[in-house]
């Protein structure tokens, strides 16, 4: 796995999938944005070489988009989690890192986006983990991020992500978050405490809605030793 | 609310609202099937007056079923839940009994028959409660009966059927699935319950598969007192 | 392991965990009671002695009672789960089947016997076996099983009782219930429905307070295949 | 309902309940620390006493210590909340605020603080609702407040308190909460949203102890309007 691998984002064209792709172009990454629809992640493809100058990015299907990845974020509603993993699974490589951004609002279910839904696994991240054919790595992160923040190139992001995993596939999504600037990866453990992490979006959603910032409230956290920068050294030193 | 007000079956037309509705139709119930779709609400009706002799049955869209009746059935699937509430809302009159027979599993998100979401509101009947408006009442039965004995008219239901509710939904529920041959209606207890009794479906649908029992496995209590007929004396003395 | 190796009951002077040891002492099987408390423990046993003519039962420490045992029970009130897990972790033996028969009720933290903890784990049985050594098994199962039908020795147990966890150690958890007298083993599948099954306690001890049956409320499937007896069948064909 | 009315600190001898009075009575308000051993009460008001020079505290039992309060605050570990309530519940008077500030931590039965357990009531905060007289006021807050932090009386606290409620209670609480200093108190919306504000204390423990940060690593949103003090302004607005 290598740093000229794309990163895959599937369900790319949705805000917050384009917005990852933004930044990710943005910090030199190469991206491929996936889709059910071909030709919709080309026009998101188009979308974003148009504002981010050089970047190198394109648009396939979902499970073309998976092809060379070293990472694929996986960026679709929560109910739809299921389906493009099976759409997708048979392209899993080993040692590709999936990184679960997904929330199980209760919008699933037409019952709200700032109430959650229980999820039988635990919480979407470890669901995927369920679905994932073995020797591929799962982390979750950057579920806080409020698409608005990404998509205002000009501006850091200015937000702490907390990333859960086990200990390899942990580190390596820090490293990836704090590729976006003025995120501060924050070592959120085992990947279990996802559940916890998933719910936050809700009550940011309840907050923005309640403090009309349509452009997100964002989180951080304080107190963290002042040499930190994204946690590396906890992610390290834990299990 | 009498006997002659119809119930009305919302989502009549699947395969566990059609049983029931041939089921009430046998009782000499009147019965209106309601679906989004008032033509295929009528084509259902008429297959159950083709099937049960001197059916009193009709055809209604979702809003135009809750009319008259005095217990609406909610019999859509998990995820159509909300929807189909909002879609009627404004026609509950006070002192309807609303029972819900939905079942939060994991299908709703692809995820699976055997497993189930979480609701925010503690279950599905919960979720419905939540939903209606003041004055309307909730009872939550009838997740366990399977389709297939609903629908297989000669022979006894045998079954047992779990409420639960405040105590008046309760009993009133209780007496409306006594009307159902085979069913001994069993109390349980208060609406919040209804989370146990619905998670007992993901496990009978587990027990279908690997029994390979199509018709579907049923449930009985074993110790209660042999006088009881549905539990009515527990439903009277329970607060 | 074999038929000769006693069942260790941990926390077998309990009344539930007592009807155990009657019963599977009835059974002809070697029994050894557990306890914090050795001369309690003993105590227990020679109770056991006194109502079953010729019976193999010896009673000792949580930590000694696991030594040679094939089976460990662990009829434990759930708040006391962990410390007794982690007090006997040391002697488990490969091989040895752990049975989860706890329910996370809410009176663990003073809130009642009708209502439940949610467990990170999933269910009690799930927690229990994240907390045993590496090649230790472990199932689900007899959570259901009122103590005073336990202790009628002159009357079957008349009970459904459905048994969770990987194929293997549910085929064996199988067989041990069905050495009860009256008792059916239901091939419940992966241990994770083991939460189902956990809930239930909480209805049928609501179901026990409102019918007014102290002697225990049983429960039973109805449609198995006939030929069952216990579903071995299913278990061996199902993952 | 006025300032001159104590804050009763139910539980206040532990080290959270003790920070509180400390900071309470650094911003003038009278504070008596309940417990369930009056003369451990006493000795904790001493303390306090000493500390915060004119400090105006008093140490009581629990149910005296609720007598005259305008806010009790329910500082207990989890698995003592019901067993609290129901000792002092006959002394509850309409109008007064209680404020549920504990966390279902899987450390109630052992199971370690970095897990969550599930409440049958959603969370806390609502199980304390559950177990109130009518007319009783209920507010979540202060979960994710380390205690160090508290004590540390010549540094501001630095932190976001969420508070969540029906709007009277909750505009009541983060009036509260705005008394400590460098505490900021955002509106967390209706109660059920404790769920996920509890939740936060359990990854916030982790991360305590991954970064070690005995004194508490703590919490801030970003991108609140700049006008906000503590989203009063929301908190009016908003159901």
């Amino acid at each position: 796995m290598s740093e000229d691998q794309p990163i895959a984002i599937l369900g790319g064209t949705g805000d917050q999938g384009l917005g990852l792709a933004l930044r990710f172009c943005q910090a030199r990454r190469r991206v491929v944005i996936g889709s059910r629809d071909r030709a919709r992640a080309g026009r998101a493809a188009e979308q974003v070489a148009g504002r981010v100058p050089g970047a190198l990015v394109a648009g396939l299907e979902n499970a073309e988009a998976i092809a060379d990845a070293s990472v694929v974020i996986l960026s679709v509603p929560f109910e739809s989690t299921v389906a493009t993993l099976e759409a997708v699974r048979e392209r899993f490589e080993p040692g590709q890192l999936v990184v679960s951004i997904g929330v199980p609002l209760a919008s699933a279910v037409g019952a709200g986006a700032t109430r959650l839904l229980g999820v039988w696994e635990g919480s979407c991240a470890e669901l995927v983990a369920s679905r994932l054919p073995e020797g591929v790595e799962v982390a979750s992160a950057l579920q806080n991020v409020a698409a608005h923040r990404l998509r205002q190139l000009a501006e850091p992001i200015d937000c702490d992500v907390v990333v859960s995993g086990a200990p390899g596939p942990r580190r390596r999504c820090m490293a990836l978050c704090e590729l976006l600037p003025g995120v501060r990866a924050i070592d959120g453990g085992p990947l279990a405490n996802a559940r916890i992490v998933e719910s936050l979006t809700a009550l940011l959603i309840g907050l923005n809605a309640r403090y009309r910032v349509p452009e997100g409230i964002g989180l951080r956290f304080t107190g963290l030793p002042a040499s930190e920068r994204g946690g590396a050294k906890a992610a390290e030193s834990s299990g």
